[in-house]
């Protein structure tokens, strides 16, 4: 694999004059997209993705596509939680939600397809989709509150009041009581493993300050009681095999993953509630993000999954 | 009010030996309690407030205890949440759980009784209780989830290897998932409240990497459909009169709180999925502990409500 | 004391819109100055303060200007350090350096004066000059080193890529290498202590991840060997009879201070080197900002120095 | 390079029961050394390796010492500094200190010896040395005055009430202002680049409330003026040729290196007070321990100076 490119709004400087870390890799950010590619990483605000993307399909470039919109099936759910009629509504059943852990077999079948669309999910929805989609795909989900936390980094790098080191460090708050958009495809994917539409979730993020990291905490009633063995079953069968993510025996902290690829999940029957937790883990800018991103890019290419995602978790 | 004494276990040094911050103020931690006192503050680990108390009552002082010991009416709660028997259970049905907010006149009437026990709540549970209490007074609490944010203060200053700066910094995890002692606490108050044993609240608490600060997010089902204008009537007419509670309509960060008694509350009808979502937010240490400790101090003893505790938050 | 008006730029709105933390003070912030004041506070963009005062001073309004508009006695140091020509050079010479410990007499003597223009320091100059002062009074100083340490909040609100919590979490740097600005009154109030024109201050800021705090740590080469004994007994000649100043015998850490107009200061003699140390601790918004002008208006109008400042550090 | 076993104190166990976020290597703490080693990496407490050493060199191991024992060449620095003899003074001249930037040849030339250990230097001394390596060799460093800023990793893990996120947290506070152990290896081999001994080196540390990262901020007077020209040009000629080294045009946060073996340098002429400002970063868990221990590792054993070490930064 070879960057032959990146691209920025209005840019042309070293990719250390916005990313001094980057300094060493002697990358450059241009301002045009270079000829003859094989694949486009995507990362662009809600509906500019859905103007280019025709055009990159035309080209023969396989589009990863890392904002939202490709991930919804539905086109009316383009207006209800983006405000914007989707352009092309045909491409949407084409496009493969990028979870590679559920839908690895429609990514292998994209490297014979003519509309090569991977919609990478973001942080909140890899993390909910990944802790309840066991418990989904056994038809045991009946009423789910998901209190997510997530670090400031979620937000991008623009700079705004709230974003303030001053305001976020010794503080945490919710937002989104209104409806987080991520709700929409959380609801499409665990309906979908499910065979059925579930009832609305109540989905409410906090920000946390730190910088990275995600955790679901999912509480859930059942449609049947469990015990811990069964879960522990679920949940070992669902993700034994699955190299990035780890079920893990006692509640996780998002250090664990901090700079991985990896998810690491515990499930617990609280015997006093009858109530299910599940706690969810990742690194919201690798497995909630870019990171997820090569790995289904590595699906669709034949590449070994973990390709450039070897890196082990960054703690203390 | 005049402080005449402070002790500690095995120590006889200045303040600042051991909380620097607090030189300037010249009190010295000895080892033996004064004598001729009206009022002792009690901070101590559990068992050891119920062994001590009768023996101050007999002297005639009154007992603001910030302890777990005297908080809950059933003894039989002491051997299931603490692993202890209570060795004055007669006293538990005397002693005044020390919300003034809920039981201002309870605490009043202690001024004539020769039992004055206060039973100062904790952090998460003033934050759990006074976030649902007029829910629950109204009797509309059905199913009840609370998930809860800590700082790390309201550990404690222990040393502990969890407590270390770099595993607590940059990371968020839950604990406790098999269940918190202050949940007794929280389900015998919001059952007072609703004149009714409630069902099991599902009560899970988080480490956040901030040292002051709680937020509780109670997710609620509710007995009967409430829209929000029945829901903000019912959180101001409960509140609107106490000095140090505020509802407030957008949600609120723990930083709008820091270093003051105050506790602010927001609630909100989802109407995507019927739920009620409540957050509230106080400081753990103020409100939370010692602050709120003094406010019932000042009910017991007919001083201003407010006497000491004026310091408005600290932010940022 | 009353607080008559609030007045912030093209605003008039509740405080609690932009300080939710003040809600309960039920103060509002204006677009126009009340009439019939006896004091304002300016916290204003260099050049601003400077326009607006002389009408304010033939209003017969003392001021205490936050600012740095007359804290510099040589007119030429405007044009160098700030970029403007100062248009009332007259009043510089009457405004008075609003360091109490320093200046009480010249605060004290502005009671009959016409000209009431309290000149109020900031933070860095604040923490360097107390921390040097006993040993430029005492002709002690020959080469200086100030490496200075500091919390985001002393940049200000405003959103800027570098005040984004994702970048300065976890993180410290330099910055100012070409010169902060506030060596220019550093080396005008030690030149003033010392009665000589000192040689050229080494100054360096940092930004350390916390929102409060600044610590100065002063290496000072001396114009002739001290040992430990007289440097104790310089410090606490200087400072015992100080109210908001403790010489204290370890490093002071900023969070000793947090929330209060304490300045804290640690004096030590290295005899591997020969040099000396001087470690100096403030919260830079009050005994570095807002503390200090209170304290010097309470000189000024004959209120006791701490009004409105008993507040104790907030700790953890 | 295979890692054939890993060895704690009084430990039997799995990686993870002690670093989760190693689970997924499947490595095992040990109780015990294999046998057949090729080279040993030690982490021990003063005193512990110099015991050890002798014999593994008699079973023809390498090995990389991440402690002090072997840093010293003068024997008479160990009694002193950390107050054990040192029972095999004939080792400390045939020990390399392990700074590939210095000593690359002395670490290519310890393949043919049969004394082959290589003092791995810590965090501080790193960071201290190659910030100042270049004005040492050209025989520049006149007087010096390094003040550090570290983040708490640097102090291990071990739960101490220093160490408490409560007491970090929001707080820096200056250390080790008796003199800090480091100081001697810094002066050591400054003076071996100078040729010559300097005058003591003037060395600060600090505690910062972040987990990694140090930033040494050197103040330097000079043996003669220097411009800004002939500053850089020593600082591109020394380390333009050094794959983890990069110089640098503006002051570096610590966060531009954070989780990569990376050192970024500034050197900066200060016009107004004649001195030398040079700072330098490194992530004192990488560069500054393991990290430098695997390049100077690979350097003794003919690899790669990068293998094991190509992570880029992890930033924000």
């Amino acid at each position: 694999v070879e960057i032959v490119g990146l691209q920025g709004r209005d840019r042309d400087e070293p990719i250390e004059a916005s990313h001094p870390h980057l300094g060493s890799t002697g990358l450059r950010i241009g301002d045009a997209l270079p000829a003859g590619l094989d694949a486009v990483f995507l990362g662009l605000p809600h509906g500019a993705a859905a103007a280019l993307v025709p055009d990159l399909l035309d080209q023969g470039v396989a589009v990863i596509d890392l904002g939202p919109d490709f991930r919804l099936r539905d086109p009316a759910d383009y207006p209800r939680w983006y405000r914007f009629e989707h352009p092309r509504p045909d491409l949407l059943e084409r496009a493969v939600y990028g979870l590679p852990e559920l839908h690895g077999d429609d990514l292998v079948a994209l490297r014979d397809s003519d509309v090569r669309i991977v919609a990478s999910p973001g942080c909140y929805a890899t993390a909910s989709i990944l802790s309840l989609a066991p418990l989904a795909h056994a038809g045991l989900l009946d009423d789910v509150v998901i209190d997510a936390k997530s670090g400031v980094s979620g937000a991008g790098r623009e700079s705004k009041p709230d974003m303030h080191f001053a305001e976020v460090n010794e503080s945490v708050k919710a937002y989104g009581v209104d409806g987080h958009r991520h709700v929409a495809e959380i609801e499409q994917e665990l309906g979908l493993q499910a065979g059925a539409r579930l009832a609305p979730v109540d989905f409410l993020p906090h920000l946390i300050p730190m910088t990275r990291g995600i955790l679901a905490a999912c509480h859930v009633r059942t449609t049947r009681p469990i015990d811990q063995e069964e879960l522990d079953k679920l949940y070992h069968e669902a993700y034994d095999g699955e190299g990035f993510v780890d079920v893990v025996a006692a509640p996780p902290a998002t250090k664990h993953v901090t700079g991985s690829n990896r998810f690491k999940v515990h499930a617990h029957v609280d015997a006093r509630t009858g109530r299910v937790l599940v706690l969810g883990v990742l690194d919201n800018l690798v497995k909630g993000a870019a990171g997820q991103a090569i790995q289904a890019f590595n699906v669709v290419f034949g590449l070994p999954e973990s390709s450039g995602l070897e890196q082990l978790p960054l703690a203390p």
